[in-house]
């Protein structure tokens, strides 16, 4: 046996990379609740409660509304595989990394892909999304809200009239944006979105919330073949949060717990104050960053999604040290580019409790002292002072 | 908003159920550890010691061996899916629920199932598995090492020798059994296992341990198609475990503490002593049951799995109000029994850190208690005079 392994202890790190975020304590302290039977009464009564909570945050009417046992890729397959057959045709608009793994996941499900490809860094120009489906029998157009990989914020309801006219579901990636940007999924009309626990809702990863249509639902109870998971059935799934309570797995219960306080404290606050806070703190952080110097990787303001901050990393400096330095000096944790942008750009989240006015000032600060390092001058303190105008108002 | 949802705050029960077990408080403190990046060197070498320690577990050197980021369906759907293709050929030995749940799962991948059915309560007899066998091309041979659905334990080798007469991979359930009961996947060549943490290993629900063999992975890396799930496409999470670290997923970062805790847990006692005392407080439950006039829903004691004890409910006693007397008087959870039978036994989990001599002692004298409310009479103490008779020893 390997013995002498020493218990866990790290120092703290600021989590302000695109996820996970960082978690109030009160979320710790409900996940070490004492684990409780999965047909508890007790603890059906709190599962209840959570799915309240998340049908308010996806602003939401549907009964489906649960998170997935999984983390947010399981939301996204589950949101995929449960409402597409082998042959079956769906689309995808692929601006970035997730939306290439829905291409993926679409793919294993031997479903015929359209894959709509536009530069990274921009949104879908409907007009050819309407070109690109035009004469296909859609089942499926999937889209990214806030892609995780390039902090574009795609709209969404000129994707959902695009569904409607071609008769697909919108099946809608809301990782990075549940909880911090504005999204209503009943007004908008959207079948299908799934999030992650770990980012705006500021909960550690391990869960995937998703909210399906009573369209989506008919799809899948009209299906041919049976899901190809079991395990992410939405079918069965269903009939444990739903009145029957049928057992289909033992869920993770203390992360459970986790989620009903994470969602508690984002009632306490407010949807909309959440929004707006995520939304002050990267307008904050785009001006101090404007104020060092660094541009922003998505130019057109108006595309930018608050929750993942893309920079363009400056001529002269290199990524990882600079990354290093940050997390040496300062504990602070931002990531790098994917794929294509690997090297070029940074991505910071400002998501959950990380989407605070300590951050932002934080890590301006730290990034110009590790600019200096490089030898790229400024006026001392330009970044915080620009951004602390617009956090003061 | 669903405003005014209060933060949860259960009281304690004592979980006897065949999982959730009880968790230790080391676990607890391990799991808030602060949330950490997924690929800060100091969470993947906590990864690696994590790894490590399932390894030892298992008995074997495994380089894929990790827990998969779900619960044990999760593992049990990606221990068989990696493996088959459409059309493929696999066999299922069926004596409970749980090795249903595998034939539904196999169903899916499009393969072809031989179910071999046994009655529940009973292990295979190695002739009526050869016979059916024979003459197929099977590509997996999937057996449960403890029932959890009926508390049989199924010797593995005689199982390994057929898989390994007709070229099948051994898949083999062991939710219920690593940790609790000798399990040896090298020295009986046992081609994958897959495991939960909630039960023997004494963590909350939400992961999966898995390992595979070198042969498993060549099957998998020859694999002609995809496996049907990106999620939990074991030859991708591989590569996150591995050497390359390759980002796949977020995983659950907290829940991956918890284990790791009680893994070190696990290892501070030592694996056999784990095994010696799930032993000893099955003997001395069953030694007391049997002192109170019950009968084991096992005939045979040398097929009884120590850690899930499955009892029959006397003529009678109402399931149901039985349960709910024990929840309400003394908090302890046990369960009922699942399918066909249903009303017809109970479930006693003996696993993890609800394997103590106390949990014994308690749940003897409760059960006592409540059948007497029902008017059953016996000497005043018997069941647990009983019992301590053998955890003395």
């Amino acid at each position: 046996m390997a013995l002498n392994i020493p218990s866990i202890s790290f120092p703290k790190r600021l989590l302000m990379g695109p996820g996970p975020s960082e978690v109030d304590a009160r979320v710790y302290r409900a996940m070490i609740q004492p684990v409780i039977g999965h047909v508890d009464p007790l603890f059906l009564e709190c599962l209840s409660q959570l799915q309240q909570m998340l049908r308010d945050t996806f602003r939401t009417s549907n009964k489906v509304t649960f998170p997935i046992p999984g983390t947010g890729t399981a939301g996204m397959e589950a949101a995929l595989i449960n409402f597409l057959e082998p042959g079956e045709e769906a689309a995808v608009v692929v601006g970035g990394v997730f939306a290439g793994r829905m291409c993926e996941i679409i793919g294993r499900c031997g479903a015929k892909l359209t894959r709509i490809d536009i530069p990274w860094g921009t949104i879908a120009d409907p007009d050819q999304v309407r070109q690109a489906v035009r004469g296909k029998n859609l089942k499926v157009l999937g889209v990214v809200h806030s892609e995780t990989s390039t902090g574009v914020c795609q709209p969404l309801e000129p994707m959902r009239e695009i569904a409607q006219e071609t008769g697909a579901l919108l099946v809608v990636d809301t990782v990075s944006s549940l909880g911090g940007l504005p999204l209503e999924v009943d007004r908008w009309g959207l079948d299908v979105c799934y999030s992650g626990s770990q980012k705006c809702l500021a909960c550690p990863p391990g869960l995937a919330p998703i909210t399906v249509g009573e369209h989506a639902m008919e799809v899948l109870r009209n299906r041919r073949a049976p899901v190809q998971s079991w395990y992410l059935d939405l079918s069965m799934i269903e009939k444990y949060w739903g009145p029957e309570r049928t057992y289909h797995h033992t869920p993770p219960v203390n992360m459970l717990f986790g989620l009903h306080e994470a969602l508690r404290i984002l009632q306490q606050e407010g949807l909309e104050a959440s929004w707006a806070r995520h939304r002050k703190c990267h307008l904050a952080f785009v001006a101090g960053l404007e104020a060092l110097g660094l541009t922003m990787f998505v130019k057109d303001p108006a595309l930018r999604a608050s929750t993942v901050n893309t920079i363009t990393i400056p001529e002269g400096i290199e990524d990882a040290k600079f990354r290093a330095r940050l997390m040496e000096r300062f504990q602070i944790e931002i990531a790098g580019g994917l794929a294509q942008l690997k090297g070029r750009i940074w991505r910071v989240g400002l998501m959950g409790l990380t989407a605070t006015a300590a951050s932002v000032l934080l890590l301006l600060s730290a990034m110009e002292s590790v600019l200096a390092e490089s030898g790229h001058g400024f006026d001392a303190g330009a970044g915080v002072a620009a951004a602390e105008k617009i956090l003061a108002a």
